[in-house]
């Protein structure tokens, strides 16, 4: 019997049905409406398409990699729900977050059992010896999620943050959740090694550049298609690597005291935070940060070459492609 | 070579060696501070405990048990915190809660890498197809405990809660993660199905019990032992069992009205705390509470009659009398 070989559309299909099917029950429904809320708020879905694609790269099936591969989207929006109490953010895709629609105690609760709705997942399907596996994968990287947010928190009181410090957040914040939503896709496939290695750098490598690009769009992105508010995170003070590389790179220009007011208040309002992104602009911190994700786009490619051929790296690379050409 | 049998002392310490061993990073000291506060705060420790000893009853061994039976403790410690966050409690045996502490932010996010911890726990050490039917216990116990909170939640704001909604809820939000807890120390010592099935009703009733029992003495306990103030629940408008007792028993008396206030205003103050235990004492509410109390004793006496004695049956039996003789 030929394998039935997807397209992306078909893969995609294949995911939201998935996630369609993890909420039959209704009660309580102070509970799973909100899930139900976040979870069909137009995510992009990357985490669980490269996940399966992983798979596919691997072993040319792709069947028993889409519920993992769920579990990981579910993780991924349990810290959207979390994240957001904690910063206290208001909106979310273009739409009111979930303590902001409902209150903070269903958010928080609402959160811990999309979570427990992931680890179901995982266990619903792989053999014995597979399932161990990717379960102390998934474990790593919710354990890893937790102390990168932990960090992220901590930031916002200190002044000195430096880049090797901010690194260490993100990769643990963002770029492992994605890394070992791809090592366990290349798990299920049956990847040795060499594979799991290269997988665990395209990962980590695609969670950083997305990192970097998401930080760049919040500066230069069109807002109607992003989804939220240009220079939120300038309003909110968040010292990503943009502000880091600023300090460097301001330091004998006039436009030092925008960024110590930066610091000084937190964050900036209103008409500073149009003079900030212009000053990025004009010192040329932009670019510095276009040239370091496309670095990161290059050791991917790299990484990516011990594969051989098949339809599903192809897949994959159209889908980094595109990715990294977003521009919202 | 002969097996070593353990005395209650040497599992208790085994327990909180084990505890100990979980937190060995430092880093981030924002999150794990929190979490060694709570996890060194006086626990009873009654679901690792009684889920070893399960384990030790099915064959006569435990030293597999002690990891995943402190993965329950933290999931256990993990509700505590995200439960007195939604709960707005301001203390927890005796202290400060981990949001009063600190934040709401750092409560939240504790409780989730107390969580993840707990399942990297579970997969530290166990055989691959013991491994996946533990970890299908363990989230079968996290959904459950979400959902039960879910609906204490709900109830919160209902005037009409019945007995039946009320079991649903105890059932979900506290039962079943002692059942769980035993149930998944029976799956290591390689139970069978008579015997887990016989180990999911003593955990069942045993968690019910314990609830009632808990219920009755925030009413009927001495405060400093206990270490909450009396009448907690009365305060706080919880429509606890009893509460639910009340409404059937104070029907043809004054103390009808009494009650009425306390579902008008969501709770009581000051000396209407008093009048109504007063109440409850003299309508016969408390006997009839410690009637059912002793109907889930008997139970679960009964359940655990298909079990051989052993050492390990001999110690689960004293954990049994001595805690169900507790009146703080």
């Amino acid at each position: 019997m030929e394998l039935k070989v997807y397209t992306l559309e078909e893969i995609s299909k294949k995911i939201e049905n998935e996630i369609l099917n993890s909420f039959p029950q209704e009660e309580p429904a102070n509970l799973y409406e909100p899930i139900k809320y976040i979870m069909f708020s137009k995510g992009k879905r990357l985490r669980p398409l490269l996940s399966i694609l992983a798979c596919g790269m691997v072993s040319n099936e792709i069947e028993n990699a889409i519920k993992p591969a769920v579990a990981f989207e579910l993780l991924h929006n349990f810290t959207l729900i979390h994240d957001d109490i904690m910063d206290q953010s208001p909106t979310r895709r273009g739409r009111a977050t979930v303590h902001k629609k409902w209150n903070e105690a269903i958010a928080i609760l609402a959160g811990d059992l999309l979570l427990a709705l992931a680890y179901r997942k995982i266990s619903e399907s792989l053999p014995n010896d597979i399932h161990s596996k990717v379960i102390q994968t998934f474990n790593d990287s919710f354990v890893e999620v937790c102390e990168g947010q932990g960090y992220d928190m901590d930031f916002e009181d200190k002044k000195d943050i430096i880049p090797v410090d901010y690194f260490k957040m993100i990769d643990k914040k963002t770029a492992k959740l994605l890394e070992k939503a791809i090592v366990a896709g290349g798990q299920i496939g049956g990847a040795n090694e060499d594979q799991l290695s290269a997988l665990s750098s395209v990962g980590y490598n695609l969670g950083l550049g997305f990192q970097l690009q998401d930080d760049l769009l919040d500066l230069t992105a069109d807002n109607e298609k992003f989804g939220k508010a240009i220079g939120k995170d300038l309003v909110e003070g968040k010292k990503t690597l943009i502000i880091l590389k600023a300090k460097e790179m301001f330091n004998d220009t006039p436009d030092i005291n925008l960024l110590n007011k930066f610091y000084a208040e937190n964050g900036l309002q209103g008409s500073d935070v149009i003079k900030m992104i212009e000053a990025l602009h004009k010192n040329g911190v932009f670019d510095i940060i276009k040239k370091e994700i496309s670095y990161y786009f290059q050791s991917i490619k790299s990484s990516l070459k011990i594969f051989e051929e098949n339809h599903y790296k192809e897949l994959f690379t159209q889908v980094l492609n595109f990715t990294f050409s977003r521009d919202y």
